[in-house]
């Protein structure tokens, strides 16, 4: 880091973004705000991944095309709680561009410039007058401090606003800020919850926004399981007001400070996680690729015997190195090593019970435990996060939703 | 069916097997049965399939060797629970071979002919000394009627024994019987349990025995899942006293007999699965291939978001049709049509909320439920069996092991 140096701070937009949000009636507590805007003085840079699932919310079909229209520049993002807009069909399609369109009447700007986006309830048709009616206000309302808000407003199941915030000082430009706000606390409730990533930078955007977008979430993202599922609507968004790097320099500032903040929103959701006592980073080394050694980590961090173990502080290495030898990946499981913590409880190809009770209490003890397995098959390491599985994960999810 | 006519029986070992079990003091408790054995008179031809995991309990290399040799003929079958003898190293593979060994001697064969299988707490080194004590008294009290012991033997969390027998009358052959007896309640249990399916006939064995007995699994077991790990110890062995077939009549007749026990059998350790309250029966339709089906019904089964739902007795079309949508095969989430029970609950792109109560009602009231999905994008079909997700999973494996 002889050219940068990056901070954490407190968390606040990146220069050019202000953001505000309200009650509009979506969700019943009038105490929960359930529309949240950011927006720009002008159409910035921008670049978006959204769900693999073939199962698509109605914002995923309308702000693909609009970001292929607008040439991936946005002027606004606007973003209710309380409900999807998915499996609505052709009216859900519908809700969602006419409150995309009034919204860009309202702003000043082409539809295609303004992504409005839905999470919440599945199958239910969006209560566009109320979304209408907020809109003058939400506009006018917004301002460089309402990034709390937003984060507020966005939230389903979460208990906590997940929002963070790296400053970077470049030696080679104008010092800059990455900002990334997140909600989520399963991978996927059709009917309750999905996941939404907003990184917002007025640092420079990566050359190819999109490529690295992708890569970033193969570092983060692709890298975090809740309940091993994927939903519907699932977003994220990379959003800068300062435009491409200039030099190979920036654009390895940028890319960083962008892995860091998106690694820390996918730390925040797991400890966030339905029922979740402990936040689980699961670590695997010697792999002989940074593809097999994330592909060893998520077969890990989904593994429900794993996660159950966990919540009842078991230091199981038996399920732990089991989940790594069916992951697919070649390796020697008489060479592997096994560790929960401080403490190696497996290695060459035996037990170590004496080291059992060290695990136990990391388990016990810590919020934020460690696991990890050393595959012996080369360099390459990654790291995937999770929480454990505890039976109100099970009473939360079993809810009859009357 | 015009050549063949097949019914369900009263568990029989067919003709041509003895079996037995007693306690060998490998489990505490005196009253468990820990030690079974099936013997045949002569060696009789064979075909196994063991765990794809890398990590392998002892017994899947000797076994795989032992085939290997004896060219896939076996003599005498012998199963501890207790004790899964993984992660025991090169003494754990001594130690099975030296048990192997002994029941040679005392039944007359040659070594390779006698398969030794475990299952139960891993890293934990056999009591060998006891199991070798036990065998002449095993081998002499193997009887025709022996079946029910030997499945009583295998069980570790299993609430009950798992064994089913199917008669077949052909005309072009003499009547034989298929039977299944299979241990399991969680697909993996690194310290307590694994899945082990024994099929033995009668009847004539597939030409290519082991082709079809890897076909038969992903009709069956591989569609089989309790928590989606696969354990170090998995082992399925199909095993004939009669030989091959010796028309295509008479292989079509074995096999589909061979399907249908193997699918009974997935049913009854689904439904016995830790925790479990309900037997779920997935079915997809309209796929474009049976991989297609499979895979399809597999993730569905799979996904503790689905599980859960059936737990709290929640018709929750949205989680199936979200399940389906990541699966990774392609299909109009617009076209296609979800059902509980006799219950339309999705179809045409939009929710069927007045047939929600129906669905709810098969879910409340059916010990068996069925799921299921139509593609829309093809005309193969596949079944999945699993249980529902309930918190009694979590504290059955979220217990600390001292």
């Amino acid at each position: 880091m002889n050219e940068t140096r990056a901070s954490d701070t407190r968390p606040v937009l990146p220069a050019g973004f202000k953001a505000a949000a309200v009650h509009a009636g979506i969700r019943a507590r009038r105490t929960k705000m359930d529309l949240g805007l950011i927006v720009a003085p002008e159409a910035f840079a921008a670049a978006a991944l959204f769900t693999t699932n073939r199962l698509n919310g109605a914002h995923v079909t309308v702000c693909r095309e609009s970001l292929a229209k607008s040439k991936g520049r946005v002027r606004a993002l606007l973003v209710n709680s309380g409900n999807a807009n998915c499996s609505t069909g052709e009216e859900g399609l519908a809700d969602a561009r006419r409150v995309q369109r009034t919204l860009a009447e309202i702003v000043g700007c082409p539809a295609e410039e303004v992504l409005f986006m839905s999470t919440g309830v599945i199958g239910a048709r969006l209560p566009v007058e109320k979304i209408l009616d907020a809109l003058p206000n939400l506009v006018a309302a917004a301002h460089e401090k309402g990034l709390g808000d937003f984060a507020t407003a966005i939230m389903t199941t979460d208990l906590v606003p997940k929002v963070r915030t790296i400053a970077i000082e470049e030696k080679s430009g104008p010092a800059f800020r990455v900002t990334g706000v997140a909600k989520g606390s399963g991978m996927i409730h059709p009917n309750m919850a999905t996941m939404l990533a907003y990184l917002l930078t007025d640092g420079p955007l990566p050359h190819d926004a999109h490529t690295a977008l992708k890569r970033l979430a193969d570092q983060s993202f692709h890298r975090l399981t809740v309940d091993g599922d994927t939903s519907p609507n699932d977003t994220v968004l990379l959003w800068s007001s300062r435009g491409p790097a200039t030099s190979p320099t920036q654009e390895a500032a940028c890319t960083s400070a962008l892995v860091e903040v998106s690694q820390e929103l996918c730390r925040l959701i797991a400890a966030d996680g339905e029922g979740a006592t402990r936040l689980v980073t699961v670590q695997v080394t010697g792999a002989p690729s940074e593809q097999a050694a994330s592909h060893v980590a998520r077969t890990i961090a989904t593994s429900p015997l794993i996660k159950t173990a966990i919540h009842g502080r078991d230091p199981n290495w038996g399920r732990i190195l089991a989940a790594a030898g069916r992951a697919g990946v070649e390796f020697d499981t008489d060479k592997a090593r096994v560790w929960i913590g401080d403490a190696d409880v497996y290695s060459s190809g035996k037990p170590h019970p004496e080291n059992e009770q060290e695990a136990h209490l990391h388990l016990l003890q810590k919020h934020e435990v460690v696991i990890g397995v050393d595959l012996a098959a080369g360099s390459a390491a990654a790291e995937a996060w999770t929480c454990d599985f505890s039976a109100d994960y099970v009473r939360i999810n079993a809810d009859y939703r009357s």
